[in-house]
């Protein structure tokens, strides 16, 4: 179900097959692992059985001595970093923490933590010399919880880690790498005019994207210094700089190629085995591919982090919020970097709040260094946040949704992070979400609740280029560097057709390697179809304005007589009009061919609101949830393709569903993780989740030309506390930690233990 | 050595390392042959073992039923073609005709013409099914000689062929398919102001291009209609447009991506292999490589033609050309399409001549289609044309390279095509032969001689499109599309580097697929380095412009006042002034990537001139002719790399030597080619030349931006014509017919048959 308003397209808004469809069902599309080149090398990484450990000595004779291994790579063989912050597309990094984290240097700081890699003529050899190196370590405590870390008795991860907080760096090192404060209004004044204050605390435990696909990567580091890396990434530019970093290469001597890639969620961002296979090509000559195991990708890479919240918020008997005070830890993993300030700014969002306090604090514990995962930081702050509200509206006696629209965040006012908000669409969603069939209808039915929430995420704008050519039948190609994790293949060629007024079907989008195109961000912050967007626009306008030259001389008319409309040119006094695709083909023939490349540094300002409702059953047997009914409302700006927009909202609610219930890394006393595997880390199957029905609004975003938002991450905000909410309405018991297990049902409804 | 004139450069003129080096000395380079994919099925070709037959019936039942056979496709899998012509990139080719090359139709008509394709499960297994395929033919009498063929008896090739002529259409069909004539000034008052005339006839074998990499290509027909082809081919782009005119399948449906290409001098334009790859692919849903053997490569691609040609040419005792007369007759092989009038136009070119008739003759014979061998059609007629030039001048007690001085063309003379030339170096190159050190050094010994000859080829210009970007480092990438075969992605990086103001290191070109960049002409016409180039320095001024605007806002003063000069942007007041690379660096860290794509039609103009002196020493006992001493002069018009102009005046000359000595299609009364191993053919090795002197002469091109004329062609013209002047000095009989082998000298100088 779509709600549409202004503008009509000719290509925006249908459906078309995506062209990458054919090859990836008939399993021609190649993915990470599918790449083979000749003389190819194989690698594999040891990783630390410790949490927390000294690395005394490496000893990788005997594995060297293995006639099937070529190469052994350790931290030794990188260069020392500068203990500096560098931009690497979405977000930064320090390069020394980057290394580090790709291969260990004095500490291991997590179990699973890389240590060495080995590259061998078969797998199976690497493997088995992983067994053969030689490690000391000096096991060292380790900390686990966000809140035991914070304690001033900690075992401190970092020796030198003095955080930051808004007063200076912290004179004592410690586990917290930041604190962040966002403080506005006056926060006495603000609970002195509430009449119902409610305070929980909350938590959550690390999670991972779970994206199908384990990470794969082959390099070869080429006699003259040439570097090529295929690799499943979200972006292959920020591959490049990464690898630039942490190898000490120069930039324009790597080239990344990405490959098809099956699931990202943020997750595919940072490097992991791309510098390693790197190392290990130098060291043989010979390309070197590597891949993760299922345990690999759970223990190694980075899942998002485990949380702790305390959230106090107030409202006068009319239903007016009056101030919220917040505090937030997010654990970080092995080293700084927790999206717990994003977690800040979105949770308050949604709404208009005169006084606010939030302290944010990012906390290093003896886990995986996390990572991105779909609007980072903002599920677990809109589990507490978006609780708290429910609970006041029904301390209240307003209906949920209500409540929000009567708080309801709307164009100009402040955000979280002080300027005005532009158009957005919270208010049409909760009016979409009240006026629904689902919202409507009675649920009935014991032990049965229904659940509401809000989610608000950014969205991302950031760098994209593209080029585009004309061929000689008239279609045109694109070529673009933002790989393809959602149909932007099909969202792009669809703003292409519609520039330039032509059919979909005569656009042939095609993702190339780093050095065939001119600069791109990462594929993340929901910014592809936006940002790449706007390039693609701004390219296609510099493809017309190039034909309207052309034209000039062909027609012998001032270019200013030569209009484009309606996917034609024409001049005004009717004498020349003829559509895109003969023009094309009448000037490829007589001249030079036709191209026009555009890059873009996109602002964002496009931030995108979601509104779920959900009807759950709990069973009070066994304890277990069933979700009986879910609606995802959402503000999609304008909807390119209306169906990958749906298939954005539901994926993102299912990952919530399973976030929410029964997903979590669960760490025994040693810091080992304990269901490092599909079989144990329980997430939802499509036995699990009814269909969810979807609801797109569209209120045009004021920065993009065709009113796009970015709509990939906002459907996983709400998910967490509208299930909540829903099971709280079906047990009268409010659910403060995650996940929301059969156990853990049972626990909180019966006291059973 | 080099004789420089006019402007300087920074990078234009040096001689640095190619960017293909490394990887084509390791074997890394990936060639024809070099592509495999997942369930990849081999084809071979069934060919015809007749020169001349028809088509009564194939049966293709009994290799279908071959366990290991998965597709037998012949010409009623194609459709049936249009009668008419194509621009396909360099030239035009009818498209029935190309057809039928590719899969014979009713009738065969040269040994070796394909009859049918089998794709198999492996190469011995496609071989085995070849001879389970009955084919009925029908013989006809085979025509295998261009003046036999011109007889009014002789069999015909094609039923319905009425030949152009000057008065329209042949009244009866013949094997002639052309008659074109160049004529001007009045010939009966020419000769009759001669003092001295030479009239001789001539005759030239077929001789092939004989490239070290044989025909390779692989195709994949998609589910999805999508056709990637995988090619070592001289134009990416051309075989593109064959594809989508032989298959009848939209061109925007068709990828082709150039593999390394292992020679081609012309021989790889048209497309042999490609179709039946595809065929076989889109019949079996799988990947299909295809290679030829070098008997295919001899009897079924294109060689060039043999030819008979008469030349009559008059001067006056004051040295004084006045009238040419000359009939050429080409053999085109099985279709039409010689390139006699290329070089009835060339042959003159070097010369002022008030009256000339050339009557030029393009005739059908039962051997495979000629196509384009290095400056094609030039070679035979200088041939003849210097060698006429020569006996006037000793007739006329003259030296020859004087005697030349005297007539040269220079700018503004009468061209044969009525324009007048522009700027040439035909005069230069002259003099710098005059004064070489070769040409003022003495001939000692008996049986020895010294030759000289001239030489044109026009230099095409032709389409070419690039997309330069700039790396993060500042370092810019170059997109193109013209495959390398000559070490263009050198000769386009420094050119640049030049434009850029940057070092030729900082530019990392790549060639990559048709769908990458924009529309490409083939890679011939000696024209890459010049079109391609033109299409370089647009991009390169293109993205200056872009970087200036960027500057502008950077640094707050109006674009005219940013200018860029030595590599370095600054403003008038000196108050900025900072490198190319820095600025990149800088822009490309706060903003969006900078990118600039450019087209061309480039304008030809731009032709070439050599002079070649060639000492030889023939023995008088075996007939044997030993290249003593050889030294090219060309007029580069600037030479962007000058080892890589050396190397092709080099190139040129050896295979001139091997033409004129040694090469030649030997056949058989039944119209079989009896050498078509490299073993019989004999093409010159690395003992049986003297290492090639080079003289290169820099009179700029007017037509380009750093006068660079294209130098790959014009080589192979003179040496044919000054080896064999430089035969007739050695032992006074004038050679008339190639190769002169060792029989034919000791039968034109003894007299021995």
């Amino acid at each position: 179900m779509v709600l549409e308003k202004e503008r009509t397209y000719q290509v925006i808004g249908t459906r078309p097959v995506r062209p990458d469809g054919v090859d990836k069902v008939t399993g021609r599309a190649q993915y990470g692992a599918d790449i083979r080149l000749p003389g190819m090398l194989f690698g594999k990484v040891l990783r630390s059985p410790h949490a927390h450990a000294r690395v005394r000595r490496i000893d990788t004779s005997k594995a060297l001595a293995h006639p099937d291994v070529r190469a052994v790579v350790t931290s030794a063989d990188l260069p020392e970093p500068e203990d500096r912050v560098q931009e690497l597309g979405e977000g930064a990094a320090n390069l020394r923490e980057l290394s580090s984290n790709v291969l260990a240097r004095e500490k291991v700081l997590y179990r699973g933590h890389a240590v060495a890699a080995v590259a061998a003529t078969n797998a199976h050899a690497a493997q088995e010399a992983l067994a053969l190196i030689e490690v000391e370590y000096e096991p060292l405590p380790a900390v686990l919880d966000v809140r035991d870390a914070m304690r001033e008795d900690a075992p401190l991860l970092h020796e030198n880690l003095r955080g930051k907080t808004p007063e200076g760096p912290r004179a004592a090192p410690s586990n917290i790498a930041a604190h962040t404060c966002f403080n506005f209004g006056d926060l006495e004044q603000g609970f002195a005019e509430a009449d119902v204050v409610v305070e929980r605390e909350f938590r959550t435990k690390m999670v991972h994207q779970g994206y199908i696909e384990p990470h794969a990567s082959t390099a070869l580091w080429n006699a003259d210094g040439q570097l090529t890396v295929w690799t499943c990434t979200q972006g292959s530019f920020p591959v490049r700089e990464q690898l630039a970093q942490v190898l000490g290469h120069p930039i324009s001597r790597i080239k990344v190629v990405p490959t098809e890639i099956g699931g990202g969620f943020g997750g595919k961002i940072p490097v992991y085995l791309e510098p390693l296979a790197a190392l290990l090509s130098r060291a043989t000559g010979k390309p070197v591919k590597m891949q993760m195991d299922r345990a690999e990708v759970f223990e190694a890479t980075g899942p998002t982090s485990g949380t702790w919240s305390k959230v106090k918020l107030g409202a006068k008997n009319d239903g007016t919020l009056v101030a919220c005070e917040a505090t937030l830890a997010y654990e970080a993993g092995a080293y700084p970097g927790s999206p717990v300030t994003a977690g800040a700014m979105t949770m308050i969002a949604p709404y208009r709040l005169e006084h606010v306090r939030i302290d944010a604090y990012d906390v290093v514990v003896n886990k995986p260094k996390v990572s991105a995962y779909r609007a980072p930081g903002a599920p677990a702050a809109a589990f507490a946040m978006e609780q708290v509200v429910d609970e006041l509206a029904e301390r209240l006696g307003i209906d949920p949704l209500r409540f929000r629209l009567e708080n309801a965040a709307h164009e100009g006012s402040r955000t979280p992070w002080g300027a005005p908000h532009p158009r957005i669409g919270h208010e049409e969603c909760l009016e979409a979400a009240l006026s629904s069939a689902h919202y409507n209808a009675p649920l009935e039915g014991a032990n049965r609740g229904r659940g509401v929430a809000s989610g608000y995420w950014f969205n991302a704008g950031l760098r994209s280029s593209v080029t585009v050519t004309v061929m000689p039948d008239g279609t045109v190609s694109l070529i673009e560097g933002s790989t393809d994790i959602g149909g932007t293949r099909a969202s792009l060629a669809m703003q292409l057709a519609e520039t330039l007024g032509i059919a979909y079907e005569d656009v042939k989008p095609t993702v190339v390697d780093t050095d065939s195109v001119g600069y791109n961000d990462v594929t993340g912050g929901s910014r592809v179809t936006y940002g790449s967007g706007m390039a693609v626009y701004e390219a296609g306008r510099k493809l017309i304005d190039e034909i309207r030259t052309r034209l000039s001389k062909h027609w012998q008319r001032p270019v200013e007589e030569i209009a484009h409309a309606d996917g034609r040119f024409r001049t005004a006094d009717g004498q020349h009009d003829e559509p895109f695709k003969e023009v094309c083909r009448q000037l490829m023939t007589r001249g030079e061919g036709i191209s026009a490349s555009a890059s873009v540094n996109a602002r964002g300002g496009a931030g995108a609101f979601a509104v779920h409702i959900v009807d759950v059953e709990v069973d009070p047997e066994t304890g277990k949830t069933t979700v009986l009914r879910y609606t995802a409302v959402q503000d999609a700006g304008k909807a390119v393709h209306p169906s990958y927009v749906e298939g954005q909202m539901q994926g993102g609610v299912v990952q919530g569903i399973g976030w929410a219930l029964n997903e979590e890394y669960y760490y025994g006393d040693s810091g080992r993780m304990a269901n490092a595997s599909f079989l144990d880390y329980r997430m939802p199957t499509a036995l699990d989740v009814p269909m969810i029905e979807t609801i797109i609004v569209e209120v045009p975003s004021p920065t993009h030309p065709y009113g796009v938002r970015g709509v990939g991450e906002v459907p996983i905000v709400p998910p967490l506390a509208a299930i909540a909410n829903a099971v709280y309405r079906a047990t009268g018991v409010r659910q403060t930690e995650l996940p929301m297990s059969p156990r853990r049902i049972l626990e909180t409804t019966l006291g059973v233990e």
